[in-house]
């Protein structure tokens, strides 16, 4: 089953997704987001309960928010890939390279990615997103499966110049409107093996970026072992699982997101994340 | 005026500190927490307030949280005293340094560091740290002291092999018991200059770092104006603005905090934050 954060007149909320659209799901059985859901560890339950009613809110009916609008943490991964670790000239190493993002820096499927004005270096990092389940520390990773409630699509883009600042990568990767996280959740059980999901960045329809998750350097399991490791995991919490080889800063010459540009993040069976890109520039 | 957040078997809550212990302000004009009563701007209010009333919770009576003990942000810098950026050998650089800290890494006064014991370099960093009042972006460096709350000590304790494991810092820094913060918020009215502050920490007794706050290579302002252009700051968020030179790691002989170590951070005016080390073995 697939699950969808949304906004709409009346406020904030959840549901469902079937044919056609939405059952709404905000306020079912107390869960008022969905990350209390996945908290109440009723995915499975909403499920059956959605799959046997009429569509609710129709498409365009509502606006996507991100997948989890409030994760209490957003863990992003850096250099999972060889093609992009090779295009960055970064050595080997024995760990997973570990940022973060706040979760005010986020957008669902189809709202606008902010560029800022004082930057021309807006670039775009199609990943995988991890959305945590159960919760956990030191989870080993012959169980991290079993903590993950499901998948979807990221687009975790960049203030490339504020990335450089210093070594540490935290201001160009928190503009607001620059984490996009869409369309949906899909439930772990619906996807099966992660590694055999495609993955694909276009730019305006030009295929940018390209791999399959079975690329990944550290897996999901070892992500999930090593990040409770050092901080406990929460449900609702996000990993995003890093971006492969392709990345604009990195191409001759550059390629960068500007105003009207628009990027997408299609993963198989997770669907298609779409932005277009705005300015923040004062009119 | 100086805030406290404290626990005790009865939960959590806040006060102003008098002669004797806390004014009790839990709940005082619905507000739940100091960081509820900073959104409210109701600071000075509460001063007011609370300078008439006898004590009414004695020291000893509850244990001190973190100053703010569910901040939306906590961000934390690195590299902001010379004599500290020199022992690390890391070049000039033209912007702060910025790595994140997540909220439930944090303990108050007297509550203990967690060593974790998968490392033996646990290493103290005495900081001062600043919480936010009123929130914006793009805040000028020339109004942003008009948007702070107070200050407090803080010790941003690291796990050094982990802060290492890769070039981002964020496993380091973020072990369950290592961010120390406290004893109190001391507001800005009352601090008046804090360039004035000196700061000493000390391990067991002995001076390891000593400097004053006009030492920071990039001051309070320029932190603020720089952090609210990449992330909009609001009430409750924290700076943890850096550590002088002295860090145990960089001695010679290395010098880490071991189970029973008593580690004090000394800020002239806000007092003295103290914390005894435990480690995280199974028994």
């Amino acid at each position: 089953m697939k699950f969808a954060s949304f906004t709409r007149a009346s406020g904030a909320g959840f549901g469902a997704v079937v044919e056609g659209g939405l059952v709404d799901l905000t306020g079912w059985q107390g869960f008022g987001s969905l990350k209390d859901l996945i908290r109440g560890e009723a995915l499975a339950e909403a499920a059956a309960y959605a799959a046997g009613r009429p569509v609710e809110l129709l498409w365009g009916e509502f606006a996507f928010a991100p997948v989890i609008p409030d994760p209490g943490k957003i863990l992003c991964i850096g250099l999972n890939y060889q093609t992009h670790k090779k295009e960055t000239g970064r050595p080997d190493v024995d760990y997973p390279t570990i940022f973060t993002r706040f979760a005010d820096s986020q957008i669902g499927h189809r709202q606008p990615l902010i560029k800022p004005a004082i930057s021309e270096r807006f670039d775009y990092e199609g990943e995988m997103a991890v959305v945590i389940g159960q919760g956990g520390r030191n989870i080993p990773e012959d169980r991290a499966l079993s903590h993950v409630a499901g998948y979807a699509c990221y687009n975790d883009a960049t203030v490339r110049d504020w990335q450089r600042h210093t070594f540490q990568f935290t201001p160009g990767k928190n503009f607001p409107g620059t984490g996009a996280f869409g369309p949906f959740l899909v439930t772990a059980d619906e996807v099966g093996d992660y590694r055999a999901l495609p993955i694909e960045t276009r730019l305006n329809g030009e295929v940018v970026q390209k791999a399959t998750l079975a690329d990944l350097l550290f897996p999901v399991e070892r992500l999930i072992s090593y990040i409770s490791t050092f901080t406990p995991l929460a449900p609702g919490d996000v990993i995003a699982t890093g971006t492969p080889g392709g990345v604009g800063d990195k191409r001759e010459p550059p390629l960068y997101m500007n105003e009207g540009a628009v990027a997408e993040v299609e993963i198989g069976m997770l669907g298609t994340l779409v932005n277009t890109v705005i300015s923040d520039a004062k009119p």
